[in-house]
């Protein structure tokens, strides 16, 4: 290779998505993005019924069909080579990202449960997205198992194990349709999945394995565990998962003449194993380095750091040796709702002046509240909010809590409320870098992807509360990126993941700092929303969950009325 | 007379609010209404700038013309008679009640200083409005003394004097005009000073001296009280406020000529004394026994109701011996926002879908919210609002804390933080009967008066969360309706205020009922309302004055900085 062009070719990295999945076509030599497509799900997500039966679904449900994830391959990715203009025959190597966790019961060769017709109308044959939250009891009885058992494990995710991940989802299904769990002759990550769809063999990753399965130290909970929870279950990690488990950017397998077909690439070029879409994107940054946050905010937020030490983050998601770099131990954290909040606000919160400026001149009701807000001092308005309105992730790891406004007066404003969501939401982020400080593991630097790094007075406001230099990451689909990132590792372009991400991944560094004024008020705002954090978060007082549970015995009770006739 | 006309003749009340004056004419044999008019105050309420002079006025204060008053009397009255119908030399009284404290200083002979060319241009000189709130340094300065001196009146106001009040008023006068303040030869409420314009004699009701004028046991504050808050307001009460205080209902006077010529009314007929829009409904209800608390709600809620008893409720704005009627003690409570709440939420945080209904169905947002509000059980939101978004009047007299929502999730909407605002009005309601019991003073019945009786859903939380029947007063005027039983009485029509209630007053009794099974929900919102009532009102967190003065800081801040040409 000549220093102008060292590692010819192309590779494509898949990112799969909630709502679609996104190709885009990516050059070896300097990550350069020559081409993208988007194909939406058909079955989008499945939350209210099943689309093959009208099967109706409980609350809290959420599934997918997998032929959609298949559709993205045969869609999209030929799509995006178009786009890029390049000839097929040059792309070297796939990698992709997955939501997660999103899991699904296949036969030993792989066919999800779901395509056999006479299950069609089952809904637990069908993936379980990552938001399908209906497993709680579940989750709740393995923390508490756990926690009376002393299993070690229980630490490494912050002392809870959550309704969206593997095993409690498993037990959901032994528990409400055991004959769907005998027929599963395998429990599987849809980003591992896809992966056995590209290549034809069975793989397991480091990130959804430690993360999501609860794979540490080697190993999964034990048999005798698993049979204190139910018998039943006393073999599911043997039977359904164990499975040699391979690090990030290693080469999954080859693309088989089937996929080939579907994607118009190359048969036999490298496939790179599974991975996840947040955890692969601080590669695309090149933000891997202990110390750099990498924060995707959308709709959510989840944060991801490597450190070569391991500690213990009370109320993290989890700590996964190799979870988000092979050799690093990755640190995962998150807040379950950030965009979706500026969202709520705008959708159901905003007056008509607003929404009117948005017909007339084109400025979206975000841009207009944006600008109203931003000409506003830091603590001008007065407001404190808790960001919880779809519960807390991190570091409280407790999905029942709920939002709260305080400080509200007749002079309150839109643009008001609306700035102290976005500053709440910038709050719950240093809640986690404060939790991780303390825990030993400084946090040096910010780096964010997602979409809402569009929005400047938020990325200011994030400098401002966390005192931190404000990075960004350069590409518009970081995920994407990071898989192709994976992809020219795995296909030997480069001998590593850091070495790949040095030469592909972009960041604009520093794009935003501190203003000393600003963060001073912020500081002593932020004491206000620890305080409040505390006391509604922290069991001093139980009002959110009461007020929760009320809400449900009501809308049940009223429900049960209107069943029986007595009306609402 | 005979049963069937047992006193002949017709009386005027005259109402008059904070933007408007409104004449009812009504028979004093039955209280039927038969006509009425409304002139709107051309001044309105100056509280940014003087309107004579353009004088700009700092914030929180609030002002009047007292030339809009008698407007009132020239325009209000003869069109309140002509649309009655009736010869007004048929008229055998007039009685008016007022906004308080609403108070001015006046030459001796009753000339408001502000009519002086020379003083137009001084905000000191004009009658301050109830709503005038500038004054807090000085109230704080009152109570503080009276605490420390171990007065005896101050528990008769719930252990704090009001900004609002008549002492914190002239006080301000005195530290920030004294020139003003010596020229005032008499410190007036309107409520008294309306009476000295009709019959040309002062006269002090017991009403305004109690609860606006520290009035207590036949005396005001000693001299060596004032002498202590400041050596020149020594002699404040004996040279401007003492005069013998009237009973309620009694004669002020006669209507002079020159104020027959105003209201085209017979000269020479009987004037009551003066009286205040809250204290003069519950005889326009016929709802002045012990028990029967009369809650005015409109923009805020005022409580009035009386008891043979003295007793000393904590937070209560004040008790008056002969307060709302002669003979029995009155005790007043209030809170400081109610339907200002639900008009700042439709104006600012509602979303275009139900202010496109009013536009095109004529359903008033409030209306739409409303029926989308009631159409949920009770509990079914999963919200707890605190109604502070103006301060807290009682029981925490605390005009510095802020309004709160807490329970919030992404699928939170407008109708329901609605109906949480409406529930959170009735909580504080509670609270306020509550503390009237603890004191030992039962309430065993509301009687609802005002604009906010209209909004069935709202009566009826009321009722829920009192488990209380909630009777209305029947009149959609029921303060004018009030001064026109005062006048009867010092026409001599009746003996006595109860006989003249018995007789005109009217309220539809046990309108709303308690429902059971809502109660029993709202026991338990009502439990977690106290807890955060408790929380943020009762200095168990200081976050709400905290993000206050924050606010004003930065907001100074912030307009120093323009002013100095640093932008914003």
């Amino acid at each position: 290779m000549s220093a102008n062009n060292p590692s010819p070719g192309y590779v494509v990295g898949v990112d799969f998505g909630t709502l679609s999945g996104r190709a885009v076509v990516v050059r070896v030599a300097d990550g350069a993005e020559l081409g993208a497509a988007v194909h939406e799900y058909s079955h989008g997500v499945m939350d209210s019924a099943l689309a093959a039966s009208g099967t109706s679904l409980p609350p809290d449900w959420a599934l997918q069909d997998p032929e959609d994830y298949l559709d993205v391959l045969r869609h999209a990715v030929p799509a995006a080579v178009s786009d890029a203009g390049i000839d097929p025959a040059l792309v070297v190597g796939v990698g992709t990202d997955f939501t997660a966790c999103t899991v699904l019961p296949v036969l030993a060769d792989g066919t999800p449960l779901c395509e056999f017709l006479e299950l069609r109308d089952r809904p637990h044959a069908y993936p379980k997205l990552w938001k399908h939250h209906a497993s709680q009891p579940q989750a709740d009885r393995i923390t508490e198992l756990a926690l009376s058992r002393g299993e070690p494990w229980l630490a490494r995710y912050g002392g809870k194990i959550s309704s969206e991940w593997q095993f409690a989802k498993a037990l959901q299904v032994l528990d409400e349709a055991p004959d769907i769990y005998r027929l599963a002759d395998r429990w599987i990550e849809a980003a591992d999945w896809i992966i056995w769809q590209l290549t034809g063999t069975e793989t397991r990753n480091a990130c959804t394995a430690g993360y999501k399965g609860i794979w540490q130290d080697g190993r999964y909970p034990s048999e005798s565990f698993l049979a204190a929870l139910d018998p039943g279950f006393a073999r599911f990690a043997v039977d359904k998962l164990e499975h040699p488990i391979s690090a990030l950017g290693d080469l999954a397998g080859s693309l088989t003449p089937r996929a080939a077909s579907w994607t118009g690439l190359p048969a036999g070029i490298a496939v790179a194993v599974g991975n996840v879409d947040a955890h692969v994107t601080p590669p695309a940054a090149n933000a891997i380095a202990p110390g750099q946050m990498v924060a995707i905010m959308g709709t959510s937020t989840c944060h991801v750091m490597n450190s070569a030490a391991l500690a213990e983050v009370p109320g993290m998601c989890g700590v996964v040796d190799g979870g988000i770099l092979a050799g690093s131990w990755g640190y995962e954290a998150g807040q379950s709702a950030v965009g979706d909040i500026f969202a709520w606000f705008t959708d159901h919160l905003v007056p008509p002046e607003y929404h009117a400026a948005e017909r007339r001149d084109g400025v979206t009701v975000h841009e207009l509240l944006t600008a109203e807000a931003a000409a506003q001092p830091a603590g001008a308005h007065g407001l404190i909010a808790l960001d919880w309105l779809n519960g807390n992730r991190s570091v409280l790891v407790d999905h029942h809590l709920s939002g709260a406004i305080v400080g509200l007066t007749l002079g309150t404003r839109a643009p008001e409320v609306y700035r102290a969501l976005l500053e709440a939401t910038a709050f719950g982020t240093r809640v986690i870098i404060d939790a991780f400080e303390t825990a030993g593991l400084p946090v040096s630097e910010l780096i964010i992807g997602g979409g809402l790094t569009r929005n400047q007075l938020l990325m200011q406001i994030y400098a401002d509360v966390t005192r931190r230099p404000l990075s960004l990451v350069a590409s518009e689909q970081a995920p994407a990126l990071g898989s192709a990132i994976h992809a020219a590792v795995a296909a030997g372009a480069y001998p590593d993941v850091p070495a790949a991400a040095a030469a592909m991944g972009k960041m604009h560094a520093g794009a935003f700092k501190p203003n000393p004024h600003s963060a001073d008020v912020y500081d002593q705002l932020y004491a206000e929303y620890v305080l409040l954090h505390d006391y509604f978060g922290r069991g001093m007082s139980e009002v959110m969950h009461r007020l929760r549970a009320l809400r449900n015995r009501t809308r049940e009770g009223a429900a049960a009325r209107t069943v029986a006739g007595e009306g609402s």
